[in-house]
């Protein structure tokens, strides 16, 4: 099969890759019906923490089972299944409090290269999950949204105690961003602020739920967020960028005892100490337990009562993955899907 | 009146101050009936954040209202009253979310000096809970206990989300990491870890309800905490230390999705974000709303329900306030109690 395949920043190829196989009794094989680019495959495309070696990519994926190992119970060839970025047994202590990310058999789908035709997937039986049956053609965006960028968006409003009536400000208008507005308006916010300065994001925001538009930036934006809550700070705030700058801009406008959420990356970031305790802010994050929601997320996408694959503003064909990158990359394009 | 004054590092002064008088009109002024020597007046004891100015000392304390400003409603002359050492109004919305220690108008008590016979303690009707009757002479450290270091260490348990059937770890065997013992004792936790490498405090943990004494520290402190945890860490850890060192084996020692509750004042940390993002446990602290937790720990106290004031081991004349920081300080008591 022919896969992307990272050479070093700037460079993805669409090249020629060994066709998976099963290589332990619980994994499964899946024939993917789309794949996407996801804002983390941006860190190494731009040269942060690219691997010396040729790298496959990708890590969002719905698809057929094709085929799986002697000891997967539950899932069975020819299903449609929706997977986590992260495998995991869904049947330790980590898994059973939710935070199936941190599985202790945990293993990062990125390392399998999702954005190709088809797809190693470990520990089937508590990775994957199956529709009721084979979805339209329309429902896939949506189901491939929930594997990451949705499941992200609902973890990162999870973790800041998204709740009715609340005031929620979302730093970073990227697909994960704009899913964590979305996520805030399906928990019932009353008010969300979403942070951005670009027209078409924030466009996109306002459609799935933001109540109003903050443009500026760090402790501007922070005192714009104060301004706009009887000075007290937002109570939940969604960090969905992953700098020292996005960071403290969440910390900063969240109240007293309030929440934030953060899902960004955090490289390079350090924390002070000091600040953080005074704040009495509420701090959880990490990569997204996307796992947890997945049945509930696959049951609202199933019965059209949302619509997150309307982040997906470029389609693709999968040779044109490198062009993908780049549009991402150049914010040209907020996410890209990629037909397989 | 004669009360503690600091001047410089390990120079605390029993001498002349000014009687305190009504300022604002929603002041009382408390005659005390004890006041004690917390952890955290041992920073700026040792040279951490010492004012270059002489600086009375003290904010936890009990006492009787001896008069009441004209706006003071329900606080009356003649009550034994319990305050905590933040001032807070107690009507805005973050006190009313339980954030009374970073109340819009909160007042830090430490400013007016409670090692004294007598304390001015502002907005009087939002700061202080009394006592159904004149309490018997018995439970008066149980009670000015409740004025920080029980209402902290409650609050770092709170925070740390202790209830029936967790493993709770507690970094510290200061007099909060011990009252942290207790109060995770007394929300149902089912193994209480204390570390500690002191017999007479591990003593005492035990005495509160700890189950288990780890004596190693940091990366050996963790591990071990992983051995006795099926190597996933424990459910809740409470940091009452708030070094470097001990904010790291505070997260390490948790597990994935657990939460850390810290209330050591964390002078001088920087947390690492990636390693932050990656733990994925909640982290929550700062100064402790106590005022929150007064009216039932009040209770409990009245009651004979609890007896928390057995953690000060030393209990001097307020005249001799310089020995009771000196105790502490080179670590022969746990906690200096002074009668006035």
């Amino acid at each position: 099969m022919k896969g992307a395949v990272l050479y070093g920043p700037g460079d993805v190829r669409f090249e020629e890759r060994a066709d998976p196989t099963i290589i332990e009794p619980t994994d499964a094989i899946l024939r993917l019906s789309a794949s996407c680019v996801c804002g983390s495959d941006l860190w190494p495309y731009r040269g942060i923490g690219t691997s010396p070696d040729p790298q496959p990519m990708g890590h969002e994926y719905v698809g057929i089972v094709e085929e799986v190992g002697r000891e997967v119970r539950n899932i069975k060839p020819g299903q449609f299944v929706v997977g986590s970025f992260w495998a995991s047994d869904n049947t330790c202590a980590i898994c059973h409090a939710g935070y199936q990310s941190r599985c202790v058999d945990a293993r990062p789908m990125g390392a399998l290269g999702a954005q190709a035709p088809f797809l190693r997937v470990p520990l089937a039986d508590g990775t994957l999950v199956a529709t009721p049956e084979l979805p339209s053609d329309d429902l896939i965006p949506s189901l491939l949204a929930a594997s990451d960028v949705l499941g992200t968006g609902w973890f990162a409003a999870d973790a800041a105690a998204v709740a009715p009536g609340k005031t929620v400000a979302v730093v970073g208008d990227g697909a994960v961003g704009l899913l964590g507005v979305f996520s805030a308006k399906q928990m019932g916010a009353e008010r969300i602020i979403a942070m951005s300065r670009h027209e078409s994001r924030q466009k996109l925001a306002l459609e799935f739920g933001a109540t109003d538009i903050v443009t500026e930036r760090g402790d501007e934006g922070v005192a714009r967020i104060k301004d706009m809550t009887d000075g007290l700070g937002a109570h939940s705030v969604i960090e969905a960028v992953g700098t020292q700058e996005s960071m403290m801009q969440a910390i900063r406008a969240t109240r007293p005892g309030g929440h934030v959420g953060f899902v960004g990356v955090t490289h390079g970031v350090e924390l002070p100490g000091l600040e953080l305790f005074f704040s009495t802010v509420h701090l959880h994050g990490g990569p997204a337990p996307v796992r947890r929601y997945l049945p509930a997320l696959i049951d609202l996408i199933w019965n059209r009562k949302i619509n997150p694959g309307k982040v997906f503003d470029l389609t693709l064909p999968l040779e044109q993955v490198a062009e993908g990158y780049r549009a991402m990359d150049e914010r040209r394009a907020i996410k890209t899907l990629l037909r397989t």
